[in-house]
């Protein structure tokens, strides 16, 4: 099963909307096949590691990181491929929650006579999909909250000014992490400030799913006729106020899609269902304190990875996030720590909240 | 010397205002005796390795981390017994310079027919000492800045609470940064916010000799009589304006001195003279963002200790630096990360100005 996970996570930057998913058939320790989805509407996993099996997957055990489908999508439903082969067990490191799979897999496999174990390494196997698990059973998707800052915990100049905090290591680390995101959203004042153009540049060229760029323009108002997000470079949706209207045609080069209001903004809730319906799992937002802190304070973001720059900006400078101020230091907001390392001079910390449990 | 070197760091708690000194005597590969110095006012280092090699040490090699002394302090020099003890060669890792060696002890055993190689391991010597070596060629302590803060670099809560943002890991691991400095000093914000007791509480009993407590008080007024800083169970320091005037009785059980002022505050230039002339080493940190913003963007913080705690304050919080606004980013304060380590839930960073060069 670590090899069935490695595999799928050969599929990281391109299996978008689908999820990772890796598949080996064995006898004891002889590997007879193995296969990854790489991408949607092309064969998954199973489909590969059983054509590289052929007749030898009689009698075989496969082991698959993600629930085999029992439905016909773009391609044949991989529970009856693995009947028809003849495989003996099927070892499921998690169910997929997918409504139209959700278990059906699974007995369609023990409906012919197959042993079928479920649960080996699914701490893993569902990391690996944290965002597809969130997209189907919550409804929004997995939120990276991503963000360069000083030891001071700044983020740019009182100006707004940010670039460049970090060093090129961490530059192109984002670089990764924006290539296994669904999609990259941003604020409106981000997009005044830094006019960002949220792509992809990996120092090792390597094909990925072009992110879908997000911004969230409550007024329409935010880009100039020439900002980067209306290049049309890579897909781009504008989440506004249902009532706004765009302030230069140069807004018709994206997708306009109105969002209820929450207060002063967007409802954060609907933005990201809208997301989650269209298919996005990960979702890394590149923002600034106002957004980011909204988003932090609701609750909605899943993991924070931090850039700190061995350098200080002062207290003048912007703030990480705007949060309501704490009466008490017990209300603090706690994070766990899943991984911190060196990047060139930079410190890249991973967290995330720390939900009480 | 290497060896030599970990003898030293035995008197890494207890030599105060002493240097950290180590020696071997050795032939060859194998050791004839070795020594550290422990206390001032006791055998240095070369007076104990002499006399576990006995008469074994005539024609050996002495290793020692430190110029050996040529003047008569309160122990005889130690030039002068290794002479007497007719070893061959002494290999020393950095000149002492203090105003009374500086050169002569190694021109003394030089004198007396004796091989010295000086050099050898120099950089960690120094290192070990640089609290030392800072007092007698700067004038003025080694200064370390050491603040706990959370991910968003704040160190308390609006209305200056603060206790605990760190965990027990980091706090013990404070105690022993504070059992190694000659002195800890606060500021009045802090004293006031906080009554800080400046103690060291070591996990594990070890000798050690107690830090000075310093507080910058300019107008005398910052402590109740009740304080911590005034209860007498380590020498305290109140440093203040010249015709400042304590504002109760309390002020009495501590020594209060006068500094110059320069603007607002005390002339920190002058009180880190008065420290270094008082015999501190390394003076270690603990105050708000106003002292240490001051001290930092004065260019006198040596080396900055930060306890990150994985929680958010938020931008209500207090801020980690008062610095004045940068104009432009390059002009931000570059630091370089000399060491990053968890310590249970926190993160702790030992970091350096980067000087430029």
């Amino acid at each position: 099963m670590a090899h069935a996970l490695r595999l799928a996570e050969c599929g990281l930057f391109t299996t978008q909307p689908n999820p990772r998913v890796g598949c080996v058939i064995a006898r004891g320790e002889h590997v007879l096949g193995s296969g990854w989805h790489e991408r949607a509407g092309q064969p998954h996993a199973e489909a590969h590691a059983l054509r590289a099996a052929g007749a030898a997957a009689r009698g075989a055990t496969a082991y698959v990181t993600l629930e085999p489908c029992a439905h016909h999508g773009r391609t044949p439903p991989c529970a009856d491929a693995l009947v028809a082969a003849g495989v003996a067990r099927v070892v499921v490191a998690c169910v997929d929650p997918y409504a139209q799979v959700v278990g059906a897999g699974i007995e369609r496999l023990r409906a012919a006579g197959i042993v079928v174990d479920v649960g080996l390494m699914q701490a893993p196997a569902r990391e690996l999909n944290r965002g597809f698990m969130s997209r189907i059973e919550r409804d929004r998707p997995w939120l990276r909250l991503k963000m360069a800052l000083s030891l001071d915990g700044r983020t740019a100049l009182a100006d707004g000014r940010s670039l460049w905090i970090t060093g090129s290591a961490a530059r192109g680390d984002v670089a990764r992490w924006r290539a296994r995101s669904s999609a990259l959203l941003t604020g409106a004042g981000t997009a005044r400030a830094d006019d960002p153009r949220l792509s992809v540049r990996l120092a090792e060229p390597q094909p990925f799913v072009p992110p879908l760029r997000v911004l969230l323009d409550t007024r329409l108002d935010a880009l100039p006729v020439d900002a980067h997000l209306l290049d049309g470079t890579a897909p781009t949706l504008i989440l506004h106020a249902p009532h706004a209207r765009p302030a230069h045609a140069g807004y018709a080069r994206a997708e306009c899609v109105p969002v209820a209001c929450h207060g002063a903004g967007l409802d954060l809730h609907a933005a990201l269902a809208l997301l989650a319906a269209r298919g996005c799992n990960e979702l890394q937002v590149e923002a600034g304190a106002t957004l980011a802190g909204a988003l932090f304070a609701a609750g909605l973001v899943d993991e924070l990875l931090l850039y700190v720059a061995p350098v200080m900006l002062g207290d003048s400078a912007r703030p990480l996030l705007r949060l309501p101020a704490l009466a008490e230091m017990s209300a603090r907001w706690q994070l766990r720590t899943l991984d911190q390392r060196m990047l060139g001079d930079d410190l890249r910390l991973l967290l995330r909240p720390h939900r009480g449990d």
